[in-house]
C-alpha cells in the first residue's frame, strides 16, 4: 500500500478521521518510511541499553516515545512558524535491531543502519536507547558533514574515561567522539550539566577534549536568551549535531530516567532554549535515556516526543528546499 | 440533623478534634448544603467525561479532588489576607447526575442543577468532569448576570469547531459558548497556552471569538504581574468566570489530566496569578480535567482542591456582604 | 513492500533477529494485513470505551494488548500441539476509527468495518474496548454464519436493559444480541460469573434470554473439567462466538479493567478452560475491558494477549484447510 | 432531610439514576445513620493506626473501602439468596474520631463510640484501622452479648504478649480480649494463619488462650467445606465475632495492607469460606488493616468492601426480623 | 567489632528491639559474614543483568530482597518444625561485584567470588540477579560436590541454545550447563514451565539434555503431592541444586519479573512444592529474576525472600551438624 | 574488619569498581561508624513516625533515603569547590531503635542516641522520621554548642500548639524547641512557608516564638541570593541548626512526604539556597519527612538524599581541620 508523495509531504494520521489514541503506532503517527518515496527526516528507534551504568530499560524507550508522540498535535507550531510535517517529509523508520548483549556489535549495528539512512538530503533524529547510541550516529553525520559542533543537553558530561573495561558506554561516548575526530575542535558545549563529579579534573579533562560546560545553575543567573547565545557562539557556524539526555530535566519532569539527577531544568526551560536555536544547522540529533519503567503516566515520554518535535521543527525552519527531492535514486530504505 | 447558620457561616469539620484522615468527605470537609440554611458559595461536583478526546477518567475528578481537599487546613489565606470560610457560607452541594452516555443530555442536567443553585447572592465553584461541563456552568452564570468575561487557564484554546460530528465536546466548549452570546464580546482570555496547533488559522479564528492568548512562554518573559495585569486590563469591569483547566499546569504538577502538555505552570505561578487576579468580580468558577487514573500521590488532585480554595478565598475577598443572607426564601437544595 | 505469502504463512517477526522491544507494532509482531495476500485470521483492534459505566479507558486497550503480545514467543503451543502462525495466515487488521462520542455510530462504524473483513474463510479476533463493541463483532459473524452460540466469560451478565436511556452499552449487549435474533435460542452460556446482582429476577430474566449460567465459584466445586463439559454441552454444534472480558480473571490477575470484582478466575483456570474448547468451531471472537491506566507492569494486558493467542490456536486446530486459500479474491483489505 | 424508614429498609443510592462514580461517598451509598429512623446494621470506620508494627497506613482505610465500595451493585446476593439492604436497614455511622498519637485514648475513644451503636437489635461492621480497633469492638459486643467465640481470618496470630512495653497492638489484641474475659472459652479460631513464628512456644501459648488454629495451606488439603466445618463446630452456638484481617489473603489479592505474607487465600477462597459460615449467630464483626497507599488499582480495598457486604449479608440471613424496629427509643445516632 | 559466634550461631536482630524497619540492612538482619567466625550458609547477592532478553532491572534484585527480608519473622518456620538461624549459623555475604558490561567477565567473577564461599560444609544461597548468574553458582557448586541434579521451578527452559550469538544468557544458561558436564545425567527436572515455544522440538532438545518438565497446568491434575513425588523420584539421591526463577510464580503474584508468563503457580503452591522437598540433599540454591522496578508494594520482593527463607530452613532440616564447625580454617570473607 | 583512618578519610566504596546497585548500603555507600576509628560528621537515620498527622510512613524515610544515595557520584561538588569525603571522614551511624507507639519514649532514645554521636567535633546529620525528631536532635546539638540559630526550611510553620493532647509532634517540635530554650532568641527563620492557616494569629504566635518567615512565594519577588542573605542576616554568627522538612519542595518534586502543600519550591532552588549558605557555622542538621509508599521512582529520596550529600558539603567547607582527629578519645562508636 505504498503511497507516493510527489504532491507534497504525506503528514501524520488526521486526528479528526482517527482518534489519537487509535491506528498508526509511528511517530506522531507520521507515515513508516516504507510508505513514502522519499524523506527529508527519518525518525529512528535505537532501543539499545547494554551501556547503561544504573537503572537499566532504556530498550523501551522507542516504544515509549512513539506511544506518548500519539498525543502531539503536530501540525503548526506556532513559537517557531513552522508546520514542520508540511515542510518537509518526515518518516518513521522503525526500529534499528541492536544485539542487547554487545555493546560493540551493536554500535556496529546503528552506526552501518544510520549511514544507509544519512545522506546529505536526508537527516536523522534518533530516538534511544541509552546514551551509548549517540556515538555511532555522529559518526553517521560525520560520514556526511565531516566534523561537527555537538551540543550536548544533559545533567552529565558523558566524558569519562573507560568503566569497567568498556570503552564506549553511555558515561563515555563523547570522550570517544572526541578521539575519533568526529566534532570540530572548541566548538562544541554541554548544558545543564549538574551534579557531584569523581574528581575535580573531571572537569578540566572535559575542557581538554574541547568542550564548554553551562552548568543548570547557571540558567537561574543568566536566562534563557544568554544561554542560548553562548551555545550559539560557542558552535559558530559549524554544522551542528544536537544530542539531548532527557535526564537534563529535573526528576519532577523526566522520572522515567536511568541516572537522575535532581536540580535540573524544567520542560519549559529546556523547550525554550531548543527554540532559541532556531537557524542553526542542525544536521543530526537524538533524544535519549528514556527509561519507561521508572515513568509515570507518560510525563518522561511524553516530554520526549515534545523534544523530537521541537527538534524536527527546527530542522524544518532550515532545511526546506536544500534537498534534491525526489530525485529518481531510492533511498536505501525506499 | 439539619444545622443553623444564623449566627455565622459553619465552616469546615475542626481538624483538632476529628483527624483529617476521617470524618466528613465533603469538599474541605466543610458542611453538605442540605445542613445549612443558606450558603454564598457552593461546591458542586460535575462527574462527565464523555467529551473527552483522549484519556478517560475526568469522571472521578469530584471524588479524588474532595478526598485531597481533606488536607488543607484552610481557615486563614494569607496572602489574600482572609478566612473565606468564617466570611462566606460555603456548602459542598454535591455532585450533580450526569447521564455518562449523552453530552446533550449531560450538559442539559448539569445546566438545570446548575440554575437552581446559582442567583445574584450565591455563586457556585464546580469541580469536573471534563472541560465540556463549563458550556452550561457558563450558561447558568450567564442567566444571572448577563454576559461575561472568561478568564481561562488551560495548555488548549477549547475553540476548535466540531470533533467526530460532535459540537460540545471538551475541545469546542468556548466556541460554542461565544456563538450563544453568553461572553462579553473581546474582553475574554486564554492564559498558558502553548503546544502546536491544528492549523496557524487556529489562532486567528480563536481571535475572531473574541479571545486574548497569554501562552505559557511568555510568563517567563513578562513576569506574573504584568501577565495578570494584562488578564486585569483584558476583562475590564465585566462580571468574570474563572475555569481553569488543570493541565494549565505542567505534566510534572498535574499528570493526572486528560490531554498533558509539557512545558506548562508551576503550581506556584498558578497560584501567584490567581491571588493577583484579586478584587475582579468572579461570579462563578470551575476546575476541570483531574484524572485520577493517572495521578500519583494526589498531586494533581491536591493542586486542583487547592485552586478551589484560592477561587473561593477570592471570592470572599470581593463579595463578602452583597447578598441577602437568611432571606427567607430557601433555596432548591435547602 | 507488499510480501507473497503463497508459499506458507508469514508468521511474526524473528526475535533472534530483532530482539522483542524492537521493531515491528503489531499483534505478536505478525505481519499488517497489508502485507499480505490474504489472511485466515485478522486480529482486529476496537478501540472504543464509550458504553463504559464505571472506569472508562479501554479505548486504550488494543495499544496496550499489542504492547504486552511483544513478549509472546508464540511459535509452537505445546498444550494444543499446534503452531498457530505456521498453520493459519494470521495478520494485524490494525483499529477501527470509532467515533468516542456516539456509542450508535461507533457501534455501526466497527459493524460495517467487521463485515469487511470477515467472511466464510477469514475470522475475525477483536481485542476491545469494552464490551459494547461485541455487539456489532457478533452481527458481523452472524452475517456469515447465521446464529451462533454465544460463549461468554465474563463476572457479569451484561444482559441487562437499558442503562441511563442508552439501549446499547457495555452491560446491555447480549440482551440486545439474543433480541437481534444473533444466538442460537438455548446454545449460549455465561461462565465466571460472580457479585451481587440487581435484582433476583436478573437472573430469570437472563435465563429467558437463552443462557446458562455458570458462577465463579462453582469452579471449585466442579473442577475445569466439567465446567469445559457443561460448555461443550450447552453449545452443541452450533457455530460458536467466544467473547471474553478481561474482568472473568480476578482483579489480582487483572487489576487494569472497568469493572473488576473480586473472587474471580486465575488466569491458569481460564486458559485450562480455553484449552478445553478445543474442537469447539469458533466463527468470531473479542477479548475485551483491558483498561490500562489501572493496569500494573502490564498483568492484564499480558493476560489479554495470551488470550488472543490461546484464541487463535484453537482456531488453528479446527479450521485448517477449511478457506479456499489464494482465491484470487482480494480482501477488502489486501 | 431525615427521611423517614418507617415502610422499610432506606437502601443504596439508585445506580442507575445517579452513576456509581457521582455522589453519596457512604459505604455501598447507604444512607447516613442521621438519615434514618433505626438501623439494625451499622457500618462504621474506626481510622485509627497507631498500633502498627510495620508499613502504616490503615488510618485511611476506612475513606479507601467506602470509596471502593461505590462500585458494588449490592442489591441481591444470589449465593446466599438474600437482599441484605432490603432485608436490614443499615447505614452508614461515619468514622470515630480517635487520637492518632495515644493508643489508649484512641481504644477508649473507638470503644465508647461503639457502645453508643450496638444494642441487642442493632450491629456493627468496623472498617479498620489496624487490627488494634478489634479490642474495644469486641469489648463492646462483649457488653451487649456476654462473651463471644471469635473468628479471626488473618495471616497472623495477634496474640503475642507486648511489643515495645505497648499491651495493646495489632500484635496483641487477642491475647488481650481472652485475659480481659471477653471470648468464650475454648471456641475462637484463627484462619489463614502461615508464616514464621518467633518462637516455637507461640503456638502452644496461642492454645492457652483458647484458639485452635487453620493454618492457610490446610485449605488445600481439607478443602473450603471441611474447613468451614472445624470453624462452625469450633465456636458451637456461642454468639460470634467475625475479624477479618485482609492479610489473610495473599499479597496478589492484597498488596494494600501492613505486613503481608505471602502463600495467603484467594479472594475466591474467602468469599466462600465466608458464605459457609450462613447460620452462625453474628454479633459483631470488623475488616480491618487495608493501608491504601501500598494498594494497586483499589484491589484491596474492593476486597474489603465486598467482606463487608458478604458480612452483612451473613447478618442479613440470620437477624432478620429479631430486632424491636423503630420502638420509639431513638438511638444515640438518630 | 567482629563477634564470636562459639556459643551458637548468631541469628538476626532482635525485631522486639530494633523495629523491623529500622537497623541492619542484610538479609533477614543477619550478622554480616564479616562479624562472625564462620557459617553453614552464606546468603550471597549477584546483581548482574545482562543476560536478559526482554525487561530489564534485575541487577536491583538483592537490594529489593534484602529490604523485604525485614519483614520476615524468621526463628521459627512450624511446618517445617526448625529453627533455621538457630540451627544453623546463616550470615549475608554481601553482593559479587560483576561487571555490568561483559557478560563473560560478570560469569568469571560470580563463579571465583562463589567458589571462596563454597565447601563441603558451607553452603550458598544466592540471590540474582538474571538467571545467567545460575551458570557459575552451579560450577562453583560442582567443585565442590560433583555434578548435580537440578531442580529447576520456571516458567521457561533456559535451554535454548545461542541467543543474538551469546553461548551464555538468561535463556541458555541450563544448556551451557549440561554440556559442561555439570549435572548428572537424567537426574534434573524443570517445573512450572509453561507458554509457547520456539519450536516444536524445543522440547525434545531439552529432553536430550537429561530434563524432564512438569509443566504449570499439570499441578492441578496432579496436586502438590504428585508433583514432589515426580521431583523426588527424578532427583534420587544425587546432590540438588535447586533454582528459582521467581517468574515460576504467576504475574499476579510476581509482576516484578523480567519475562513474566501467565498461567503460572501461586505463592501457596510454590512455599508447598519446595516444603515437599524435605529432605533433599541441597547443596546450593538460587533466587533469580525480580525486576524490582516492575513490582508493587514489594509484593513480588517478599514472595523470593520468603524462597529464600524456605530453602535456608530446608538446608538447616538436612545439614545441621554435618560440617566442622569452627575448625580454625578461616574461610576467605571470614 | 575494622580499617583505620589515620592516613586520610576512608570515603565511599569506589564505584568503578564496585557497580553503584551493589554492595554496602549505607549512606552513598559510605564506611559504617564501627568500620572506622573516629569521623568528623555521621549520618544517623531516625525512622520514626509516629508524631504524623496525616500521611504515615517517614519511617521508611531512613532506608529510602539510603537506597537513593547509592545514586550520587560524591567525590567532588563543583559548585562548592569542596571533595566533603576526603575533607572530612563521614560515616554512616546506623538508624536509632525508637519506640514506634509511643512519642515520649522514641524522643527520649532518639536524644540519648544523638548525644553519644555529638561532641564539639563530631557533627550529626540526621535522615527522619517525621518533623518531631528534630527536637531530641537539637537538644544534642544545644547539649554540646548551648542555644543554636535554627534555619528551617519547610511549607509549615510546626510551632502549633498541642494536638490531640500531644505535645511533641511533627507540627509543634519549634514551639517546644523554643519553650526549652535552645533556641538563640530572635534568630531563628522559616523558609518556603506556603499554605492557608489555622488561624491569623499563628503567624504572630510564630513570631513571638522568634522567628523570621520567608515565604514560599516571596521567592520570585527576591530571588535566591535575596533570600540566602535575609537567612544569613537573621542567624547572624550563631551557631546554626539546618532542619530541612522535604515537604518545602513543591509536590512535583516530592510527592512522597506526610502533608504536601502545592506552591513549594523547585529542588533546583533549595540546592541554590544551600548553597548560599556556604559559611554557616553548621553544628547539626536534619532532613525529614520522606514517605517512601507516596514516592514514585525515588524522586523525592534522592532529592533529600542530596540535600544530605549537600548538607555535608557545607560542613567540609567551614569545619575542616577545626577537629581534634584521632585524639585516643574513643566515640562511643568508635
Amino acid at each position: 500500500m505504498t503511497q507516493l508523495n510527489a504532491s507534497g509531504p504525506i503528514g501524520p494520521v488526521d486526528g479528526t478521521v482517527v482518534p489519537r489514541f487509535a491506528g498508526a503506532p509511528t511517530f506522531a503517527r507520521l507515515p513508516r518510511i516504507d510508505e513514502i518515496h522519499d524523506y527529508d527526516v527519518a525518525v529512528l528507534g535505537a532501543p539499545f541499553d547494554g551501556g547503561t551504568s544504573y537503572r537499566p530499560g532504556a530498550r523501551f524507550g522507542p516504544l515509549a516515545v512513539r506511544t506518548a508522540s500519539r498525543h502531539l498535535r503536530p501540525a503548526y507550531h506556532p513559537d517557531l512558524d513552522v508546520a514542520p510535517f508540511r515542510t518537509l517529509q518526515v518518516a518513521d523508520a522503525g526500529d534499528v535491531a541492536a544485539n542487547p548483549f554487545s555493546i560493540t556489535e551493536a554500535v556496529d549495528q546503528i552506526g552501518r543502519h544510520a549511514s544507509t539512512l544519512v545522506s546529505p538530503g536526508r537527516r536523522l533524529v534518533t530516538i534511544g536507547g541509552d546514551h551509548t547510541v549517540a556515538l555511532p550516529l555522529i559518526e553517521a553525520a560525520h560520514a556526511v558533514h565531516g566534523p561537527v559542533a555537538l551540543v550536548h543537553f544533559d545533567a552529565h558530561l558523558d566524558t569519562w574515561g573507560t568503566y569497567f573495561g568498556a570503552p564506549v558506554t553511555h558515561g563515555t561516548v563523547f570522550r570517544r567522539a572526541f578521539e575519533r575526530g568526529l566534532l570540530v575542535e572548541d566548538h562544541s558545549v554541554h548544558v545543564g550539566i549538574r551534579g557531584p563529579l569523581y574528581d575535580a579534573g573531571d572537569v578540566e579533562r572535559d575542557a581538554g577534549f574541547g568542550f564548554e560546560i553551562v552548568r543548570a545553575r547557571q540558567l537561574d543567573r543568566l536566562g534563557c536568551d544568554a544561554v542560548a547565545e553562548r551555545i550559539r557562539a560557542r558552535v559558530g557556524d559549524c554544522p551542528v549535531y544536537l544530542s539531548v539526555d532527557i535526564d537534563v530535566l529535573d526528576p519532577a519532569f523526566a522520572p522515567g530516567t536511568g541516572t537522575p539527577e535532581v536540580g535540573g531544568f524544567t520542560s519549559r526551560e529546556l523547550l525554550e532554549l531548543l527554540r532559541l536555536l532556531d537557524g542553526l544547522p542542525l544536521v543530526g540529533a537524538d533524544v535519549v535515556e528514556v527509561s519507561p519503567a521508572y515513568d509515570h503516566a507518560e510525563v518522561t515520554a511524553l516530554a520526549a516526543a515534545t523534544v523530537v518535535y521541537e527538534i524536527v521543527s527546527l530542522m524544518a525552519r532550515t532545511a526546506a528546499g536544500d534537498r534534491p527531492r525526489l530525485n529518481g535514486a531510492a533511498t536505501s530504505a525506499g
